[in-house]
C-alpha cells in the first residue's frame, strides 16, 4: 500500500496546529437506524500501520458500536483552527471488538496500551446513554490492566474513499476531491469553493 | 414561546469561549440522497428571534441545499474547546430560498444585510464543487448590493428536538439529554457519560 496523496496534507496540518489538542479532535457523522443522521466528537489516534485507515476507539456499549454494523457509512468533518483547513473524509468504518477480526486484535492490544489511565478507566464506567448512575464510586473504579484491553472497549477504524480537502487561507479558496477509482488509485480534481 | 432550557448553557458556551472566534464553527451532519452521510463546518448566526431555531446561510447551488429538501433532517455537532462541552443538536432544516417561505423573507434580508462584504461576495463565485474556474477574475466579481440578497443566497434554520449536552470537565463528567414532548415542551434526563 502507498501513502494516499491527501496523507501529506493531514501531516502537515497537524504539524500547522500542534499548539491545539483539539486539533485531533473531528466530527464523525454516521447514520442511525432509522435513517436519522448522528455527529459527534471523535479523537484522532494516528492511521494504522501500512494503511491509510484512521484510527479512533469506541465503548462497544455506545450507540454509535450498535449502528456501525447496521450501516458502516461514515463522514468526519476536521477543522484546522490555526491553518484554516477543513477535511471531509468519508469511507467505511471498521470496529474491531474483544471478538472480531482475529488479524486486528494485536493493533486494538496496541492502542489499549497506548491510552492514558485515565481514557482506559472510562471503558470501566456504567453503561453510557443509560440512566446516570448516582452512587459516585462508580465512576472511580479500579484501574483496568494497562496491558489487556477490557472487553468494552474498541478500536474503530476509518477506510477513506474520497477526501473533500478545503484551504479557506487560498486565493480566494482552494478546494480538491481525491476519489479512490476502480483501480485503488488515488484519482483527484480540483474544484471550486 | 419560551426559551428552550438548554439555551442559557450555549449562551455561557460561546461566552465562555468567546476569545475563539472558531467557537461559533459547528458540524452539520445530513443523510445525501443514496442514504450515505455528509458533514462539513458551517458558522453558527445567532438564534432566529423569539424561537429555538439555530440560523446559517447556504447557497443554493450546494450540494446540501440540493438534500435538505429530500432529507431535512440534522444533527449538529458545536464542540467549544476552552470550556470543553459538547452540544449535539438533532433537529429538522428548513432552507429559506428566494422564492420560498415569504413570512421568513425578511429574516433572509436581514441576515443578508448583517454578512461582511467577503461573505457576500462569495455567492456571486461560480458554482461550489464544479470544475474549478480558472479565469481569476470570476473570484472576483463586483460587490453585490449590501441590502438586497443574491438569489444564491439561503437563510438555513434548524428546528431542535433533542439537545445532548456533554461536560467533559465533570467529575467524573456530566451528560444530559434534552427532548421536546408531544406538548412541545422540554423535557430532561441525566444519564451517564
Amino acid at each position: 500500500m502507498s501513502l494516499a496523496p491527501w496523507r501529506s496534507l493531514i501531516t502537515r496540518a497537524l504539524h500547522k496546529n500542534r499548539s491545539l489538542v483539539y486539533s485531533r479532535y473531528v466530527q464523525l457523522a454516521t447514520v442511525r437506524e432509522n435513517g436519522l443522521p448522528a455527529n459527534r466528537t471523535v479523537v484522532f489516534r494516528g492511521f494504522l500501520e501500512d494503511t491509510n485507515q484512521l484510527k479512533f476507539i469506541t465503548d462497544i456499549r455506545s450507540a454509535k458500536a450498535e449502528q456501525i454494523p447496521q450501516q458502516p457509512a461514515a463522514e468526519i468533518c476536521w477543522y484546522f483552527p490555526n491553518s484554516r483547513e477543513q477535511f471531509r473524509i468519508s469511507g467505511k468504518l471498521i470496529l474491531i471488538t474483544a471478538n472480531s477480526h482475529p488479524h486486528l486484535q494485536p493493533a486494538r492490544i496496541k492502542m489499549w496500551q497506548e491510552l492514558s489511565d485515565a481514557a482506559r478507566l472510562q471503558f470501566a464506567w456504567p453503561t453510557p446513554g443509560k440512566e446516570r448512575v448516582r452512587t459516585p464510586e462508580a465512576f472511580t473504579p479500579s484501574a483496568p490492566n494497562p496491558l489487556e484491553p477490557l472487553e468494552t472497549f474498541c478500536l474503530l477504524l476509518l477506510e477513506p474513499t474520497e477526501v473533500d480537502y478545503l484551504e479557506l487561507r487560498g486565493e480566494p479558496q482552494n478546494r480538491t476531491i481525491y476519489k479512490l477509482d476502480e483501480n485503488q488509485e488515488w484519482d483527484f480534481e480540483e474544484i471550486n469553493p
